[in-house]
């Protein structure tokens, strides 16, 4: 974690400014431990701060040890003035995406001399190359998301409610070592898996339908994110052939993905393909997305993004074709940029599995 | 939801302004119905208007039936700014706590010419007062919480993970019908269970310890929040000497809750008592919060807190002690307001349970 707190002071540096504050918890995570709810950290050219209340006393002494602890009754930025953290002139450089409209105001009125500088994905930037440890991380979720996955897919047959479905995997992965979910697991039939982000419902699965499910487990603070489609008996043809078609799109993603390649161009080119089978209006979100700590974290894969995809960076890679009141499909990977590809880290099988 | 919309117009027009701008996904569902995870609204004295992207074009037309929808494709304010939503001259109020810097930057710049206002609290102020289909959400999502604390109770022996228990969980709740989990299970034993906010290990339990475990469900959008402490063996005098001061404390706190009393003032009578018995330092939070969809919501029961108690509002309970490197205890009720004083929603016994 020195390391990573170097890699900032480079970029802050870069960035012309003399301290950053750091108001993400998934960052103070990354960057210095802290598993809590509620705190700060700032970081000068010399030295590291970390703020929190007092309810995290205790657990920000186990470990927090890069940063000096500061416990504040309740107002964290006090506790920062108090302790002279800030020099006079400083540059102060803030997460804009991170730092709600409030809490500005009030970082503002504490320091109202200071030079308030925002930016935007100045860690993320960084915790999109990923170590040897955060790979085994990310290794060891997907691992354990396809045991889960072999686990639950018998019990996917007709009159079992999604929400069922849920309960099952979410179950399997923490009993199989996972933290937690990475997020509240999707199990989206018939019409309802034409809804790209529709998660559970108490929705009985029925024959004839296709039933999408994605879901990812926590290990470290690192998730895995995966989808698969399956149907249940028969779902026709207009299904079936929107099912190979994401499944070609799937495939021509994994081959194509290399660093370098600008996060819209792998989207349009997926995109492109889609629409000259027919089915473009259908693909109505983004290619994908980088996994850090963050679930949604940088390179992103999507039609506006210039985000250059980095070696040792680790994205999903999801297309999907929905047809509003019939049903959808995704197929969604994850896999580590190479020097000069990717190494697809998830393994199920993507071939059309029809259950009954 | 009408209603609930109205409500927003009178505090809308009670603080000057023409339009509100909601960026909150709590509120969204609370206003609008809708359930996605991208979105803003805006409510002016005779419109309301609806956001969101287009991977959730379907879902908004289901969910969301009081306000108009407009599917963006990535920019949700220039959608709001392409159908003139806004008046010139309009005074547009945003929920400072849950607006990002960026977010506002992009609005300032989108609406040059509006004047902008933060305000705080709005729509939790009117989210504190719940309705009888909103206590039937609560006070369902308790008793699915009742009925899985019951199921896991046997399994709580030593050697089991922490872990284990919070995926037992986790997984009775759904199974029992609730939605999910309203926030992570914390299981803490031992020296962790001196944590107060400390979520699950991979810890083994073992004989002689305290055990808390704070978990909740969510059943339509609405989370329960229940804490109880149970001993492993014998966990010595000082902690049971603990254990009574919090039962203590809680049940004060049942009887003293009323409407009309300020936060800080029922949080300062209980602080009070077990200051009293020789453990002011060690209850390090506050003595409660309100429970809306959100799950820390108003009033806040807490030290620093000028929130009145509304009738018909809901909040937890939850003193605790904390011996750092030995353990703790917290036993957490949740309360409904009413008009003179409060009835409990939670049933579980509160006397030290001792398994071994």
């Amino acid at each position: 974690m020195l390391d990573r707190l170097n890699l900032l002071r480079h970029a802050i540096l870069d960035l012309n400014l003399t301290a950053f504050l750091i108001s993400s918890t998934t960052h103070l995570r990354y960057l210095m431990g802290f598993t809590g709810s509620n705190g700060v950290g700032l970081i000068t050219s010399d030295q590291s701060f970390f703020v929190t209340d007092w309810r995290y006393r205790e657990q920000a002494k186990q470990e927090v040890s890069n940063a000096e602890i500061l416990v504040a009754f309740r107002d964290l930025f006090a506790a920062l003035k108090d302790r002279n953290a800030l020099a006079i002139g400083a540059r102060l450089g803030f997460e804009s995406h991170h730092l709600n409209f409030r809490m500005f105001s009030h970082l503002r009125k504490t320091f109202p001399h200071l030079k308030l500088t925002a930016t935007e994905y100045v860690i993320e930037k960084i915790a999109a190359r990923k170590t040897a440890a955060e790979i085994t991380a990310i290794r060891r979720a997907i691992a354990i998301s396809e045991q889960a996955w072999r686990e639950v897919l018998p019990l996917i047959t007709p009159g079992v409610e999604e929400s069922a479905i849920a309960a099952e995997i979410s179950y399997r992965g923490r009993k199989l070592g996972a933290d937690g979910d990475a997020f509240e697991p999707i199990i989206a039939s018939g019409w309802r898996s034409a809804l790209p982000h529709g998660i559970s419902s108490h929705k009985t699965i029925a024959a004839g339908e296709m039933v999408v499910i994605d879901f990812g487990f926590l290990v470290d603070g690192y998730p895995s994110d995966i989808t698969r489609t399956i149907a249940v008996g028969d779902p026709g043809p207009q299904l079936r052939q929107a099912y190979e078609v994401v499944r070609e799109a799937n495939r021509i993603a994994r081959e194509r993905l290399k660093p370098g390649c600008k996060g819209k161009e792998i989207d349009q080119l997926i995109r492109d393909f889609i629409a000259a089978q027919g089915l473009g209006e259908a693909f109505s979100h983004s290619l994908g997305h980088g996994l850090s700590m963050e679930l949604h974290a940088l390179p992103r894969l999507g039609p506006t993004s210039e985000d250059e995809v980095p070696p040792n960076s680790v994205v999903t890679l999801e297309p999907g074709v929905y047809l509003a009141g019939l049903g959808g499909v995704r197929i969604e990977d994850d896999a580590l940029v190479t020097e000069t590809g990717c190494d697809v880290l998830t393994s199920l099988p993507r071939e059309l599995i029809c259950v009954a």
